[in-house]
């Protein structure tokens, strides 16, 4: 079975190829080099330089327009006019911070929670989904006294010191926390049962039982419901899926649910506007970060009140609700309310699943496809029978699409490709994705 | 003495006040209670509700004008134009991320690592102060192999769980980290020595000794060259300061300096571009975040590449360095040198401790007027002779000053007026502060 170093140089552009590269893109990777830090990674063999968006495209440094299927964070649209507006306005008038009062902020709150099950009451603003993990998980220690956390075996919860030791993507050389437990993914596609959602549960009871076997008490599961970093598994979802029992589980056990919204959260899937609602279960905490501004750094964490209230440590974030990120995540929300965006991505999503899972049935490589609204991940296996992860196939097909000028990469153990445009992607972009993935596939040797 | 609870609540509104707001604020105050989480403070008694932003001025929702004196972050003025345009036209252009190829990252990278001393030459983009710390913290520990950190008393250095730790000034509620140690303040107004910075290597050769004593090898000294968060305390300063023996010691003993330019960074001292130089010496790693972009989340870690090349984990912020966080840092860069910022905050401050001294000697309730360039400290004390702070004294004054709409705050033991206006604050906003602060002192009972 292949292996992958880390989620950070899956599909990465790699040094020894820079006598390949265009003299304009080996010049400027030169200068990148000498000034950036060496965990600096670029995409694609050949990178890519924009310098433009707008939709689901992004043009380069020569005018060449690229088909964006990878970049959530420009949920509704690179440069969406209605967020470049908000954000050039609030930046000519005021941008400060919340020990002022100012009615933004409690407006844009005010909006967010009435989008959250009633029990999700209150909200805390930060700037990026890694600090909004970091603090989630402190308040559910401090709300139930205990430390131990569970998350998924191939989970990305972010980058601080405390969230990277819950985000075993990150690779072997990055050590868990001591109070940190594993589950593997609910893989539907690889694992046998005849019921995902017990088995699950069942996975979950062991890492909390093993947790209590070390003196550990249990504080929390961290999960994100699409499970995108482990490889996009989205079904089955609703009151039989595969989540709902171990939220129960959790909840016995005395702990919490922090529903990672960064990745499932603001429409994305299609079926619900958070990816828990898809589960029909209720978290204690959520979290939100990437899509909620378009791209300015802005995140958060909304909870039940009676939680967030045993967290009595101050807490102040300079940037954190500032009135300019606050009025691009207005008007995020905004647009994704105006443009239908949840239902379009639904109909669009579900088209291009279709359509690449009928790919799928003529050519063994692609073992299985499957997602949610526009979060689709497609399986790249050696053969349909052992299904065995292919990265290399998979890398190799994420550089033939970019030779075809279209934009994705990969997750799970870097077999599965992860596409994930704007949700304003169009019936037109899909057939060009469409296009480009069939003539992709046929490019590769088999 | 009197004590304090914590940097977070110092002159902070009480809801136990709500009866005494004015109608329009009491209502915004209690829409915001009932969606913010409980840890969200409000400056004063009577909180502001700001709507716009000028140079040095802030208005609020009826028109009154308010002299900035506190926000740091509005470091070249509130809503700059060019800053605000920069990142209008960005906005509108592209904002994505840094596995792709952009100029501007490179260009920014450049511009910035020019300015700080030569063996300090890669750099990687965060969006907060803390995220900037909270990587720093575990650069240091890889290049050295330890894990102990020495932080002054009332250090602040971010809201991560790490940095937490490490921010003593958060108060008793927050745990120092386990392999945290502590050192006072080189606090020239009350420490009697004949040489303070004999005097402070002694304290960090002490911190680190009790480290090894627990069997915890020396990683690194954070600190903030102003001590801000301690009381700002700035002189002595250069190669015969109170600074350079600690940093000599930290490097004998292997470990390395961090540099937290949040606050003293960007010119604010007048003296030199960063803290750090001010004192003649050479940090290994440099933290920078609040002026950086004006407002617009944005920071980043600068670092020897000698000791960033043993962080070998994989680190991706996924808005770190974004291009519109960038264009806005740019802006800045430019808007400091352009109108000479530096020199301007030099010459203003001066005139201004220059003249709050002279109101200092004839009123024994101001024991130490310190500070350099626009970073000033107005220590309030019980009597000049015990030197004891006055908290409470302070506070009145920072109340008095807000209601001639005049906007301050204090730090240290919560005695010291923190007076760290945007630098573009010139003569007339001068006459203003001390105007209302010569006349606030005489409101005041003695």
């Amino acid at each position: 079975m292949a292996t992958r170093s880390t989620i950070m140089d899956t599909n990465s552009y790699r040094p020894e190829l820079a006598g390949a590269l265009p003299a304009a893109t080996a010049g400027l990777v030169h200068r990148r080099e000498q000034v950036l830090g060496p965990a600096y990674r670029l995409f694609y063999r050949t990178p890519v330089h924009l310098v433009r968006g707008t939709g689901s495209h992004l043009f380069d440094a020569e005018g060449n327009d690229y088909l964006d299927v990878y970049n959530n964070v420009a949920s509704v649209g690179h440069a969406h006019p209605r967020v470049v507006a908000a954000i050039a306005e609030q930046a000519a008038a005021l941008n400060t911070h919340t020990r002022y009062l100012h009615e933004a902020v409690v407006a844009y709150s005010e909006d967010l929670l009435a989008l959250l099950p009633d029990p999700v009451d209150a909200v805390m603003f930060c700037c990026t989904g890694s600090e909004a993990n970091d603090l989630a998980v402190r308040v559910a220690q401090q709300h139930t006294g205990g430390t131990g956390i569970v998350v998924s075996a191939e989970a990305y919860h972010g980058n601080t010191a405390l969230v990277s030791g819950m985000s075993p993507a990150l690779g072997t050389g990055q050590p868990l926390g001591t109070e940190v437990r594993t589950v593997p993914a609910p893989d539907g596609y690889r694992v046998a049962t005849p019921d995902l959602g017990l088995w699950f549960a069942d996975q979950v009871r062991a890492a909390i039982t093993d947790l209590e076997r070390h003196g550990i008490r249990f504080a929390a599961f961290l999960a994100d419901s699409i499970f995108s970093s482990d490889g996009v598994y989205p079904d089955p979802a609703g009151p039989l899926g595969f989540l709902a029992p171990a939220i129960d589980v959790v909840h016995a056990a005395g702990g919490v649910f922090i529903a990672d919204e960064v990745q499932p959260g603001f429409g994305r899937t299609g079926d619900a506007f958070w990816g828990f609602a898809r589960h029909d279960v209720l978290p204690d905490l959520v979290t939100m970060g990437k899509p909620m501004g378009n791209g300015i750094p802005v995140s958060a964490l909304a909870a039940r009140s009676d939680v967030l209230r045993d967290f009595e440590l101050p807490y102040f974030n300079t940037f954190g609700g500032n009135p300019v990120s606050i009025a691009a995540a207005h008007a995020v929300l905004g647009v994704l309310q105006d443009e239908g965006l949840q239902a379009h991505a639904a109909r669009v999503g579900a088209r291009v699943r279709r359509e690449l899972t009928a790919l799928a049935a003529v050519d063994p490589r692609i073992g299985d496809v499957r997602g949610a609204g526009l979060y689709l991940g497609v399986d790249v296996v050696t053969d349909p029978v052992s299904k065995t992860p292919d990265v290399a196939t998979a890398l190799d097909l994420v550089e033939a699409l970019r030779d075809r000028r279209v934009l994705t990469s990969v997750c799970g153990p870097g077999n599965v490709l992860k596409l994930r445009p704007p949700l304003v992607f169009d019936d037109s972009d899909a057939d060009r994705l469409l296009d480009a993935f069939d003539d992709s596939l046929r490019s590769l040797p088999r």
